[in-house]
Formats: structure tokens, C-alpha cells, sequence
């Protein structure tokens, strides 16, 4: 399923003779190898020679080398240097601090510094709550990681972790204008981390958790709720689970079927499949099977920490036992946060008519997205080159604009379901089709309405308290 | 000595009839109640009545309220608001956080985040030093304190300390782009915060350690300058004292002493009197005499702290004893960083010829400054509104652009003294008098004047290793 990705953009710098027919051939050279050109650019040109940067997109590092030995090795043809696009953007960070006061004369020093900052510091030492006025937690999330799940690469530390969380920070301000920064923790220690997180949540009006594997993430996440009186998010179950209901509930409208009457199979109850199979209940699921490794997880069966045996105790009403695929005959739905490859078209084919598959182990689904949409009525997946993406940017920026705008003390489940129905309610009816159950990432309208639908679910929530 | 300031500087909006005797009496209002006016701004005129921001500045609280009562009291004039511009300019804190990447469409997000920058963490989990490359690291500084010793606050903690640290935040970034971002920590504890700042250290490639009391600050940088491989500044002692030798540079210069010959007399012992003696004895200094509260330190008199002790063995070759009044008489120097009014017109005539005095306590200074000037040669303060103001802004933006760009491990003199005389040479000798013996926080040529020399002193420090 490998295609081209501007992730694996390279430029190539080469030297050649300035014929026609050698730029064709360079041209060939790259389709040849099963790169897709995206630029040609002359940069030199000498008297019998000159020099052109060729951008292409490729599939991998590997393939990327082939292109560059395809083009290398024809005639006359010098590859000078090849710069590797990712690579570049990245130098020196993705993030700036700046200030957002003038700082040009002496007047302005004695406003934003010494000697007018006292008065605002002895405000604040005064009546701590105006640090949510006066300070940068007004606006401003912290998003921590201890580096030891992220993406799909695993256990990778906090440094190696830095580059996606400067790029999470930067959708943060991209798409909801809140100013939100790494904390890359050196400890794996649920200890330190709860209590590294809670002596710095001074400077902070959230916070992120972000790619902390499970289950030490669920114990970080519920002590930190509980000590903090600032919202503690957990990307990879709160917004998973959001975004996941979001697409659940519109391609339920697409099939015509009701979330209450459903049989639905979760895939995987790490992080991101118990918060999901949690939401789902808060909305009305009543008919959730969890499977692990070793199939489905019911009351009485082993299970490993209170986490899982909390879905053993409050799923799975019918009893089932089994593998997954066992457990999948009949279902209506099939939500994967698990691992690849685990099933293939012959199962979905065992599912209820009208079945909404949503296979999100990334970079490859639980089950191939074609071989499943020869059976089900809809199919989702963690990919941006198949269409249903369910991705989260969908969900955290808009979320943490509305809990700020709030000055929200904590996560409701108020709250998220309010986004999940933001997000849905971003697909008019008029757009809603089995390509198209959940709104692009680009949609400017999503981040501002998910706002406001968490504003007001956590302000009136805040005043029930 | 109060005169008013731009850090108190209030705008009344008022409702006045529009005669022109009207608008004269509101100024005369202002003038005679001590108000220096910067502005009066028609903001609304209607048949009768005009609506008018009248701005000025006041020396505190209680004088900003003493214009307004005596604008009020005007005939006919009524005052509809009062703002507080220093507050206006902190509403919602003074940084934010940018991307400096492009998240525009797909291909952007492709390389920024998700698949692309997989590649860039393996990198760094590959090559650790690679984050000083790929990430902020390279060029972000962690603003550090515990807010137990603020300005000349005292104990307001971190929350109350968070508007001076993004005021110095602010101030990194303008005068030499660097990054720098607030670490405001709930604990004052000597261990939790040694242990809290390693664990969050992998963002950042340089600590700077602020606002934390004495003695427990020689201790947090002591410990964390030998579990980091990043520099860890303190801006009260190193920042302090780079400037305090810059300035005695120059003092130096025009009334033509030899800093070998000296006698010094520093009183205040706490963290930037300790930085100050050991920098100017680096330097070349050698007859130092420490005082705190009981007078002259000397070998053998019962100290607090291992840090008062060293004092006590390292400095006083003569062994004076006595109150510091006492151990002036005839000094040549005389530097204060410690409390208000210690001393008269009359002690400093005591000194040697051609004394200088640097009374740098703030906001009043251990001597009147004018009566100091009866005296001494050269006079020097903290404060802006006198000649020779000793500002650690000459000294830690620049400081710190040097050793980020050469990739420094670890403070050393070699540094501190290079960025002393960078900023002691950026006054050219025609400019040097008794008035400039240090350049303006606004001359542009200081900061990468000092960051060019520490790089370089950081560079062959580093080769000698």
C-alpha cells in the first residue's frame, strides 16, 4: 500500500548538460523509480552546463536512495548533493517565544519590566486566581510526554520525543491560537512525573499528556486530575475517543442506525480503546465488546491491571468469549486501536449488513481499508491518503480553547461529548456521505465551533458543581 | 528621591464641558497634584461635553489616586474610569508561542508532524546530540525560580513570579533571539527543585536560574552544574556580577586606578556579593573586604554557611574586623548589593580619592546617590533614573546567544570575563566619563558585541578541555 508522501520529500541538486533531452531524461529517471516529481528548478546556468534542483516526493528512505541512484547514474549527469526536505524544515526547532509587549524604549521596560511589574506581581501574590488575568496561563497548555510511547516508534526518550511535541505545540497555536509548549520529562517514574507535572503547573492553564504508555498513563493522568485544579488532558484517550465518536455518529447517520441498538467490538484497551469504549457509554453505547491479544475481555477472565478489569466489569454484556474474530460475527461496528494487519476482507464480510469499520492503527490498519470497503458500508482509518481520517487535531485545539476560554478547573465528560457533537455537526448534512463522515482537518470552521460548544458545556457544568 | 515613573502611569478618562479653560484646568489639576501629563487625547465630542484620556505618570499607588481626586474635584468634570496602563499591557501575559514552520495545507503537516518527522525523532534517539540540531533546544533557555526572593518582593511564589520571568523571557528574545520560556516551580525545596529542573532539561540547552534566596541558590546551581551538560546561569550572581566588572572596567579607566591595587569593600554577601568577589578576584583583584549585617567578614569569625565561609578564608588579606563604616575609611571601591541607607555623604567621605561608589540596592540604594557624588569620583546605581545604571540586561541576553551558538556545556570564568569586557568596550573611549561607564540597555552593539566574545572564550575553553 506504499505511495509517495511528502514526508519523504528530497531535493537533489544536480549537474548535467543544459540539452532538452537531458532534463527528459532526468524526468524518466524519477518516474523510472517510482518518484513523483514536484519541481524542477534550474538554479545555475553555464556556458555547457547547468545545475537544477529536483524535488520528489518517495516512499521511505530507502526509496529515496533508489531515485537518487537512478538519477546519478545517468550519462553526463553529476548528483552534487541531496537535502532531505523533513530534515531541513526541522533546524533549530519549530517553535519561537515572543513577546508580545513592546519592548523599544525605556518607557515600555518600566511597564512590562522593572519597576511597573511589581505592582502586578503583588496583585497576583495577593490573589493568586488573577495569575489566569495577568499571566500567560491564561492562554497557554503544556504538553508532557516521558517519551516512552510516541507515535508508532515506542520508547524513543524525551529528547527524540521534542519533534512532535514542537509540532503538536504549533497545530495548538495553527488552529485555536493557544500558546502550548513541550515539557519533555528524563524520568519514566509514574512518582516524579505527577510530581514534576504538579511543581510546574504554576506557568500553566492546561495540561496535555501526550504518548505516556499505558497503563502508567491512566495512574499519571487520574492523580494529576485530582491534585490539579487546571484541566489534565490525555491526548491519546480524550481526543481519540472524541474524535472517534464524531465519526461514529455521523457515519451512523449515513447507515441509519442508532448507537443505543448496537453491537460494537473495540480492537486494542490501551489508552485510546478505553477512553473511547468510556465515551461511547457516556453517549449510549450499551453493547461494547474489548478485545487484547488474547481476544475478548469479559467479567472473571485474568486480567492484568484495574484498568482493564474496569472494562471487564462494564462491557461485554452478553458474556462473549473468544478471538476477535470470533467476537466480530455480527457486529455493527469495529473501532481498532490495536496493532496491523489483525483481519482481513473475510472477516469484515462476517459483520452486520450496513458495517461501519474504523481500523486506526497507524501507519498500517488493523485490516487493509480497500479489502474492508468490499463489505462494510463505511471505512475510516489514522491515514491521510485514504478518506475518513480520524485524526485528533480535529479535536485538541478547539477543546483547550474552549476550557481556557472557560477558565475550566477540570476534564468532564460534559465536555468531550460537547466536541465529539461540534466536530460531527461541522459535516452539514448536505456533505455527509460514506467518504466524507468527518470534517477536513483544514476546515476552519471546526476549531471555533468546538470552542464554543466546550465554553458553554464546561461553563454550565462548572456552575451544577 | 521619588520622581514619577512610566510604571505608574494611569490613564483618567474624563467627561468634561469643551472650553478651552476646561481642558487648562485639568492640566494645571495634573501639574499641581505632582502628575508629570505624557498625553491628553479628545476621544469624544458631543454638543456640551467632550470625553478626554488624560495620561499621565505618577511616583506610586497612592499618587496615582491623588490625581485622580484632585481631577475630580474639577467643576464640572467627572471621572468615568481609571486605567492602569502598566495592567493593561500584562492582560493575558506578554509571550506567546509561534510555529516557525508553515502549517498550511497537507505536505506542510506531512513534514512538521506526522509521518515526516518519525524520521527526525529516530535521529535523535540514534544521536542524542542530534536534539540540539532538530529541536529548540538550540536555541531555548529556561527561565528558572522558585519565587522566594522576587525583585525586592521577597516570598510571593511562582504564580506571583511569573510576570518578571516573562518580563525576562521578553527581554531574551529582543535583545539577542534567544527563546527563553518561564519555569515557575511550587516547591522550595533544594532537592525537588534540583530534581524537577533535570528532569525537564532535555528541552532546553541552557538553565537560567532566577530570583531564588540565598543561601539555598549556591546549592540548586552548585548540584545542577554537575548533573547537566547544558550551562546553568544564575542571573543574580554570574549576571550581576559580568556587569558589575564591566562597569569597574571603565570606572577604572577614567579615574586611573589598577585593579590590582585596590581596596574593595563589597558589602552584602548573598548570592551576587559572592559572584561579584570571586569574578573580580579572577580578574585580578586582591584586597577584597566582604561585610554582612555584623560587619567585615574575616578568617575565623563564626559564619552561617559554607558559602560565607569561603568568603571568610579568601578574602580580607589584611584581617580588618569592624562595621562596614569602619572598613571603608580609605577604601577605593565600594560595592553595594545588599539593603537601603546604610550609608552618608559623610561615610563616602572617608574613602580614598577618586572613590567609586556603586550603591546598587534596589529601589533605594545603600546611599543617596547625590550625596555619594559630593564625594566620590564616580557613582553608579540600579536605578534608571540616574547615570551609570548597572542593568544585568547588558549582560545575560547576550551571554547566553554565545553559548547556545557554541553548543556550551558549562559556565566558566573565561566566559564571564569575556562578556565583562565586551560590555565594558562597548563604550569607546571618547565616550567614557564619570557619567558613561556603561553603555545604554538600548545600544544595539552590546548584545552580539557580548555574544561574539563568549562564543569565542566558550569555543577555546571548550578545545582546551
Amino acid at each position: 500500500m506504499a505511495s509517495t508522501s511528502p514526508g519523504y520529500s528530497v531535493t537533489l541538486r544536480v549537474e548535467m548538460p543544459p540539452s532538452v533531452g537531458a532534463t527528459s531524461q532526468l524526468t524518466a529517471a524519477v518516474a523510472s523509480a517510482g518518484g513523483s516529481l514536484t519541481a524542477l528548478d534550474v538554479v545555475e546556468s553555464h556556458p555547457g552546463r547547468i545545475v537544477v534542483d529536483v524535488t520528489c516526493d518517495a516512499t521511505d528512505v530507502e526509496h529515496s536512495e533508489r531515485i537518487t541512484q537512478a538519477v546519478g547514474g545517468l550519462p553526463g549527469v553529476e548528483v552534487r548533493k541531496v537535502s532531505d526536505r523533513t530534515f531541513l524544515i526541522h533546524l533549530g526547532g519549530k517553535l519561537e517565544v515572543n513577546p508580545t509587549v513592546s519592548l523599544k524604549n525605556r518607557d515600555d521596560l518600566s511597564r512590562a519590566y522593572t519597576p511597573g511589574v511589581a505592582r502586578v506581581c503583588m496583585a497576583i501574590a495577593e490573589n493568586k486566581a488573577d495569575a489566569r488575568r495577568l499571566t500567560i496561563k491564561r492562554n497557554t497548555v503544556a504538553i508532557v510526554t516521558d517519551g516512552s510511547a510516541v507515535l508508532g516508534l515506542g520508547n524513543i526518550g524525551p529528547e527524540a520525543a521534542m519533534p512532535v511535541m514542537e509540532g503538536k505545540a504549533a497545530l495548538f497555536k495553527r488552529f485555536a491560537g493557544v500558546d502550548a509548549w513541550p515539557v519533555c520529562l528524563d524520568t519514566q517514574d509514574v512518582d516524579e512525573i505527577v510530581r514534576t507535572v504538579q511543581i510546574i503547573a504554576p506557568t500553566y492553564g492546561g495540561i496535555n499528556l501526550e504518548d505516556i504508555s499505558a497503563p502508567r498513563c491512566f495512574e499519571v493522568e487520574a492523580r494529576l486530575r485530582e491534585l490539579l485544579d487546571i484541566p489534565v488532558f490525555h491526548d491519546d484517550q480524550h481526543g481519540t475517543a472524541v474524535v472517534v465518536l464524531a465519526a461514529l455518529t455521523n457515519a451512523l447517520r449515513v447507515v441509519d442506525k442508532n448507537l443505543a441498538d448496537l453491537r460494537i467490538v473495540v480492537a486494542g484497551v490501551g489508552a485510546a480503546g478505553h477512553a473511547i469504549i468510556r465515551l461511547l457509554m457516556a453517549q449510549g453505547a450499551t453493547d461494547i465488546v474489548g478485545c487484547d491479544r488474547k481476544g475478548a475481555v469479559y467479567a472473571g477472565r485474568a486480567t492484568g491491571d484495574e484498568f482493564r478489569k474496569w472494562i471487564a466489569d462494564n462491557t461485554n454484556p452478553r458474556g462473549l468469549t473468544g478471538t476477535l474474530q470470533e467476537v466480530l460475527v455480527g457486529a455493527d461496528v469495529f473501532i481498532g486501536v490495536s496493532a496491523p494487519n489483525l483481519l482481513t476482507g473475510d472477516d469484515i464480510a462476517t459483520m452486520a449488513p450496513r458495517a461501519c469499520v474504523f481500523a486506526l492503527a497507524n501507519p498500517d490498519p488493523e485490516v487493509d481499508p480497500v479489502q474492508a470497503g468490499l463489505h462494510a458500508a463505511i471505512v475510516a482509518t489514522g491515514r491521510s491518503d485514504f478518506p475518513n481520517q480520524i485524526n485528533n487535531v480535529l479535536a485538541f485545539p478547539g477543546y483547550f480553547r474552549g476550557m481556557l476560554d472557560a477558565g475550566a478547573h477540570e476534564i468532564t465528560q460534559a465536555t468531550l461529548l460537547a466536541a465529539a457533537n461540534a466536530i460531527a455537526n461541522a459535516v452539514a448534512p448536505e456533505e455527509l456521505n460514506e467518504s466524507y463522515i468527518v470534517p477536513s482537518v483544514f476546515d476552519p470552521k471546526v476549531a471555533p465551533a468546538v470552542a464554543a460548544a466546550v465554553r458553554e458545556a464546561a461553563t454550565s457544568s462548572s456552575s451544577r458543581r
